[in-house]
Order: C-alpha cells, then sequence, then structure tokens
C-alpha cells in the first residue's frame, strides 16, 4: 500500500475533474439499467433481516459500474455494497477509493416506488474528494468536487441556511432494522425532534437521495442510524459542497464508516437536533 | 335543496366527462401558478398550529380556482380550504359541489419539497364521481372518474393487489398538529405497523399524493388521522378506480368529513392495519 499511498498525494484537480467526469457517465449508464428494470417485476432476496432487500439489479449494476471504473483507473480500490454483501472485506486506504451504491433505496425499488439513487464517491487520501448521486427515474443527476460546488443536473444547488428548528423540515429513516431497540429509540428520536415544534418529517427511504434534498435547500436536516458508508460517501460531498454539515451525531467529524449520519442546513441545526437524540450502536463498517 | 336534489338525477356520463375536463384544464393552470411561486421566497401564516402553513399562493389559487368553476358551473357549490379557513361553513349537499385544495402539501410548499398538489374533487348526491390530483413540480396528472379508471398523465394506473402486510411499503404522516396525545398515538400506530415486519414506512407530505402513490402501485397502504375533506376528496375517486380501497380506520366505509383515512391495494390490507391502529379523534369537518 505504500507505494500507493504515495502515489494518491500527486493527484491534481484536473485528475479528480476527470475522475468525476468517468463517475458521471458511469451512473448515467447504470441509471438507464435501473430505469429499464424499474417498472418490471424484481425477484427479491432478503440480506440482515427481512426488509433487507436486494435484487439481480442491484448486483449486476454494481459490477457494471466497478468493471468499468477499474477498466479505466485500474490502480484505484472499490468498496461496494453488494461485493461486501457477497463477503469482500471493506478496507479504506489511502488509495484513491470508490464507494459505491449500485441502487440506494432497494426497497424502492423493489416497490418501484421512484426514489432510487445510483451512488459513486471518491476517496483520495481516506477524504471524499467527488460524489455523483443520480436518481434515473426522475433524471436527476446530483454532482460535487470538493471545493467547488454542488450540482443538480448542472445548476448550482445550496442549503438552506436554516438555523432554526422550528422552521425545519426534517427528513429521517426507520431504515430495515425490526429489532424492538433500534425502532423504540428512532421512534423516540421523531418524537424528541417533533416536541421542537418542527414544521414536519418526511421520509423518502434512500438516505442518499434524502442529503440530496437538503443539500438542495428543499430540506434542513437528516439524520439516520444504521446506514453504511456506500449510502452516505458521495452525497456527503455534495451535501458540504452545498454549503452544508455533515457530522457524526453522537459529536465530531462524519466518520462514513460509524454507520449513523447527521448533516443539515448550518452547524447550529446540526448541533441542535444532535443534542436530542438517543444515540444507537451498529456495528462499524 | 330539493330542486337540486332533483336536479343532480339527470347527470349523465357526458356531462361527468365534460365536468373532468374542466377540472384538469382548471388544475393546469392553477399548477402553473403553484409552480412560478415554488422556488421563490413565500410569506407564511399559520393557522391552527405553528406547523400549520398558508401562503398567498394557496389563497390565491384556491380563488382562481373557485372563479373559474363557478363562472362554468353557477349552480354549483363549493367547498375549498382556504374559503372554510376564512370562516365558510363547510355544507356538503346533493347539489353537485366542488372539494378544492389549491396546495396539498403546503409545508412542502414553503420549503420548495417537491411534493405538492392542486386537488379537485367532485360529488353529486354526496358521492364522489371525479377527482384531479396535480403535482405541477413533477408534472404527474392523476384523474378519474367513478367507473371509467384512473389514469397518471393519460396512462392507466392500477393498484399492487397486495395482500400481505409484511410485503407493503407503507405510507402515513405525523401531520401538523403537535398535541402530545396526537404524536403518541401516531408514533404508536407507526411502531404497531412497523412490528408486522412490513417492508417500509414512507412520508411525502401530501395526503393527495400518498394515496396516488398507492394508486399508481409505488406503494400499498395509506392512513392518516386529522387531514380535511379537500385532502382525500379527489385522490379517494382515483384510488378507487385504481382498484384500490378506501375505508374509515374505525370500519366502514371511508366518511370524508370524518377526518380520518385509511386506503390500501386491497380489502385485506386495510381491515389488517386498520385492527393494529390506536384511533385519533379529531373534530369532524
Amino acid at each position: 500500500m505504500a507505494d500507493e499511498a504515495t502515489a494518491v498525494t500527486k493527484f491534481e484537480d484536473e485528475d479528480v475533474e476527470n475522475f468525476l467526469e468517468t463517475a458521471v457517465e458511469v451512473a448515467r449508464n447504470a441509471g438507464q439499467v435501473v430505469k429499464a428494470a424499474f417498472a418490471l417485476e424484481k425477484r427479491v432476496e432478503t440480506k440482515s433481516s427481512a426488509a433487507d432487500l436486494v435484487t439481480e439489479t442491484d448486483q449486476n449494476v454494481e459490477k457494471m459500474i466497478i468493471g468499468t471504473l477499474r477498466e479505466k483507473f485500474p490502480d484505484h480500490c472499490f468498496i461496494g455494497e453488494e461485493s461486501v454483501a457477497a463477503g469482500q472485506k471493506i478496507e479504506l486506504t489511502d488509495a484513491p477509493t470508490w464507494i459505491i451504491d449500485p441502487v440506494d433505496g432497494t426497497t424502492n425499488f423493489v416497490h418501484s416506488f421512484p426514489f432510487v439513487a445510483v451512488c459513486i464517491g471518491l476517496a483520495i487520501n481516506k477524504n471524499l474528494v467527488a460524489g455523483v448521486v443520480y436518481n434515473a427515474i426522475l433524471d436527476e443527476m446530483f454532482t460535487a468536487i470538493k471545493g467547488k460546488g454542488a450540482y443538480c443536473n448542472d445548476a448550482q444547488i445550496n442549503c438552506s441556511g436554516q438555523e432554526d428548528i422550528k422552521q425545519s423540515l426534517v427528513m429521517t429513516e426507520i431504515g430495515s432494522s425490526r429489532k424492538v431497540e433500534h425502532i423504540t429509540a428512532k421512534l423516540k428520536n421523531i418524537e424528541d425532534i417533533l416536541r421542537t415544534g418542527v414544521h414536519g418529517m418526511r421520509s423518502l427511504g434512500s438516505a442518499a437521495l434524502n442529503m440530496c434534498h437538503v443539500a438542495r435547500g428543499d430540506s434542513d436536516l437528516y439524520v439516520e442510524y444504521g446506514i453504511h458508508c456506500w449510502d452516505m460517501a458521495a452525497a456527503a460531498v455534495i451535501l458540504e459542497e452545498a454549503g452544508g454539515y455533515c457530522a457524526d451525531p453522537k459529536g465530531g467529524p462524519l466518520d462514513i464508516m460509524s454507520r449513523q449520519i447527521i448533516c443539515g442546513s448550518s452547524v447550529k441545526l446540526v448541533e441542535t437536533v444532535s443534542k436530542l437524540l438517543t444515540h444507537i450502536e451498529y456495528e462499524r463498517d
């Protein structure tokens, strides 16, 4: 790994722009496969629980994404949801590492509920530097490079800047765990957020798209426990480049391997909500 | 009222088709006004609670819809969300009565969260006979006439037919009430539904659009307490014409003045979930 770690320090802006351009093209092609399968009957299998679903499309699209990126960038590393489900170890080194969720919102995909996204994030030296989140059904392509702003279909997007929880629209999810202690804690968090007098709570069923909505400023905060690095890596770049703030709900900076995230339109809003939360333990990625 | 009651029995299929055609045109025009205001800063006032919002757009669009329909159908009656908020009494007689929500999902509208709908339902002899739900932001026009099927942008739509709660995607909302007893009961209902092992829960923040998603088969059930007749009238026709079933969560047929609804892809699914619910009392419309 030493050679790779040395190598990555050399990457210039134009390299990252090239990486993003490739990722956008790959996401668009992958999105067409997702869209073609979207309205059809799906063969569904389950993973960690009866509500944790996977389809052939998830697996095929991930192979397609990794195959194309590996061909272009043979020295890069990969973390993909379905490769990990198939037994591959998650290892984030200093090497350029693509973090991939072929279908974020698989339950939505299974039901043809139109919030599914191809997510491709890129970390270099363990820092997230680029992200692509593509909802092929609504044809919304969210992209960002660190330091260069966030975009949806080429229009720059910005968080709302909201700081007041009472004026906020908040997104969260119950997720796929049906363990009583998880559900109890998640519902308590919803209750404690509602008690602030918040405008409302929404759930689209896709972590990445929830984050992109916060990035676009049409909601103000998103919090979830139990998600994985591939659910948040790409969207975290987009959200921060839109002027938002990502953190660990227990305090401190976002740790994409920690299985949890809080992110919002302002540091103040994130800190206000973090203080309300009952924290939930999941095994790290 | 006797004359009107006699008069309405005369309406033929082509009359109702003409009513729907007019309503679609009115909804499309109203939707353009909503869309034009969507991305702008809104001046927001509150109604029954700090989370029950209204904007000038709600009020102006309702005046526009009622003005146009009254000009075309001077003998018809009207129930509109904002007219009622301004003090008008709700009265559903046997006369043709248009039931209107100019912006279903006002909180979404305020935040530019893209799930808002112009809703126009028509009751004759107190029976719902036609409905239009138009999401101008996503340009999705849902329509139905009783006995003639349901459509989205001219393509016929159908419920999923799902009967098994374990395989279902369920929609519900917390709504705008922040009363502790309302929130407690609503969260208990979510918990009791989750305990069945349901695939997931979603909240788009618009009663009518939640119902249209069930009608389109991309979710399987929707339940909410605290909504009004204008939130459900138009979408109820669409859902039933898509093969779904609407009911009172406490049992018996849907009563649009009862402030509550459960609707789903099958009688069996609706009955299964109804039995789990903690009922919540709201004052009737």
